[in-house]
């Protein structure tokens, strides 16, 4: 009888050396994974030196646009009135951290919204969502120095100072040093021959080259070399566009209300319109399989707590499938563990997943790499 | 007569120059040789475990988990108390709509905090971060009908109304039909040979197939047929994960509190521990250029408002460079637009940018794609 209990013990001992080698194979695996992920990432620091020196290489200028609309009834989605602010703000630094040029917000119900001249109440709970949104948005983009002149009643920003502020390139301290500088064109006396005065937020006031209508926001190019003696900066006037276009920098954005879905598309500031249109929903087709191609002018629309499969609302447009409107229609969240994600989160996920199609889209390296 | 000594001097200086260079090329191209056999050895080990991994992987389940690590301290970023439970939120909703398993809270000053067991003391300004967003990430975690069981005193979530639902797929309502329901066991008499009472939020209780303590959390998988006449439903308790490793559903997440950083990798509740770890930093390596390998369990790391830069407090992990830390050090948001990304942010942007890596990770589309 114990025969058999003997083979066992005997065949334990076969499998413990076996466990044995086994355990040290393992461990020889381990040690291998290790020098080749260490190796692995040596190799990655190599490729994004070498991508970010291309990118310096690289002309500085950034030639496209990119924008983002979205309606102004998602407020109406906060939970208390502060929050309503508070969301205001989600949306304007989402924009900014992914180098959003443009904000449309349009009104989901198609109301006749035309601009944001009209008198503004404050911010209530409900209502004027759209005005309030832009009116925010607008104020967060105001470079700190110049919101006294822009800003000057403080009930239409009740909540103002729970707004996160969006440090962008734009938004200097005093004794940053920068080659361009949003300011206010001042209402001072100026000989003939000499151009307007203009606060740029710095020490000195900028003498620039024209003279303008005093209050105009404007954006300046400083001269490279300023006599310290002086009691004015040198600079000249520049288009807004400049700092992108020439300066490769961020500058902001600029904002805009449409009084329906329809108008955020016909009236683009940019003659040429929009040349590639983007719609997001978890409906849309799965954004891992696309690829962008070169654009001008981009467009990416966002819904409100419906979708914009709700915008059949929307009179001018006579559609029921909102992907008809688009040139791409994209689900950027394939697998979201939420059933519904809300606005204000879209807008970071769906530029982060479209930031590296962008970059691919305008990148050397990018098609180099495809290439070979 | 100083003319040719200057010559020679500068000649002196190209050829060394130019020699140095020579040989730190020549090592470079016998470093990259040598990298690139074993990293095709690795390859193939690779190729075989990948197989492997996808005989024994269910078709419908996911082997693998997400863990999310953030400091607690970056609630005393917010601008109010209201704010403070708001962020909480964004962080917990961040979490779900990109599938995370696990959220750990770490202390960055490296206090020695080392459960959710202490007293709590409410919503307060500041102190007790790590504590109170745990608090309020379990809270929301919790499916609404168990709430009433889990989280009783309503002073330690005073702003619970603000929060936004996580409608993760696990909530469900009283009708939804699903095979998984999490549910309480129920202080009821029960006969020998019989199993504990279940409250799954149903309009009927739960027998199981086990006596249980009264009070426990448990994950039910319900009968496939249930018998409708029957005052109760039928199911058997199944352990938290196989909703995911068998049903492929996300299932919520759990909370563990760290009380520094490398008890963040150390107290790991997976025996294997994290099998790849990413920091996140701006300071980073581009994710453009990363692609992940098949993994077990990830890590994702983020800092506070200082960064992961300011680890070095933690006085167990004697290291300057953070990026030592990690397997990958990444910065998630190449060409960010505004000089910070906030952390309740940057979870939703950096998980955007690693979903699409995962999937490429795990499906055959992607491994086709390479080998083309
Ligand atoms: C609250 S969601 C709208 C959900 C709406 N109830 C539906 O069922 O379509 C608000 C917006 O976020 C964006 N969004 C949400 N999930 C998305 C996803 N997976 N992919 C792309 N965009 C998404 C869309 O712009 C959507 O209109
Ligand atoms: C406010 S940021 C920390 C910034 C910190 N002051 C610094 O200079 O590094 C908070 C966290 O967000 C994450 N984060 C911010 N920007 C990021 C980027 N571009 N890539 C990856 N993670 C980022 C990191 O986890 C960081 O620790």
């Amino acid at each position: 009888m114990s025969a058999p209990v003997k083979r066992a013990q005997a065949e334990d001992r076969v499998d413990w050396k076996k466990r044995k080698a086994e355990v040290k194979e393992a461990q020889k695996q381990r040690n291998e994974a290790k020098l080749i992920k260490q190796l692995e990432k040596q190799k990655q620091q190599e490729a994004a030196e070498k991508a970010k020196l291309k990118q310096t290489q690289h002309r500085k200028g950034r030639a496209y646009t990119v924008s983002v609309a979205l309606p102004g009834s998602v407020l109406d989605n906060a939970q208390s009135t502060e929050l309503r602010t508070y969301l205001a703000g989600q949306i304007a630094r989402a924009c900014v951290v992914f180098c959003v040029d443009e904000i449309v917000v349009f009104d989901e119900q198609g109301e006749d919204v035309k601009s944001v001249e009209g008198e503004f109440k404050g911010v209530g709970k409900k209502g004027h969502a759209c005005i309030q949104l832009a009116r925010i948005l607008q104020y967060l983009e105001c470079p700190q120095y110049l919101r006294k002149w822009f800003f000057p009643k403080h009930q239409d920003l009740q909540y103002a100072g729970l707004l996160n502020p969006l440090d962008s390139p734009h938004h200097m301290r005093m004794d940053d040093e920068s080659e361009y500088r949003e300011g206010i064109v001042l209402d001072r006396p100026t000989k003939q021959g000499q151009g307007s005065l203009v606060n740029c937020g710095m020490r000195k006031d900028v003498r620039i080259d024209k003279q303008l209508q005093s209050g105009l926001r404007v954006t300046v190019q400083l001269n490279k070399t300023q006599n310290q003696e002086n009691k004015l900066y040198k600079g000249v006037v520049v288009p807004p566009h400049v700092p992108r276009t020439e300066g490769g920098l961020y500058w902001g954005y600029t904002v805009r209300l449409a009084s329906c879905l329809s108008a955020v598309f016909s009236e683009s500031p940019y003659e040429e319109g929009y040349d590639v249109t983007v719609g997001t929903s978890e409906r849309g087709s799965n954004v891992d399989q696309t690829t962008l191609s070169p654009f001008k002018h981009l467009l990416v629309v966002f819904g409100g707590l419906q979708g914009l499969e709700a915008v059949d609302a929307d009179q001018n447009l006579d559609v029921t499938d909102p992907s008809a409107l688009f040139d791409l229609y994209l689900n950027t969240c394939p697998g979201q563990g939420s059933r519904t994600i809300r606005t204000e989160e879209a807008i970071l996920v769906s530029m982060a997943a479209l930031r590296q199609k962008i970059t691919a889209a305008f990148s050397d390296v990018s098609s180099d790499l495809l290439k070979s």
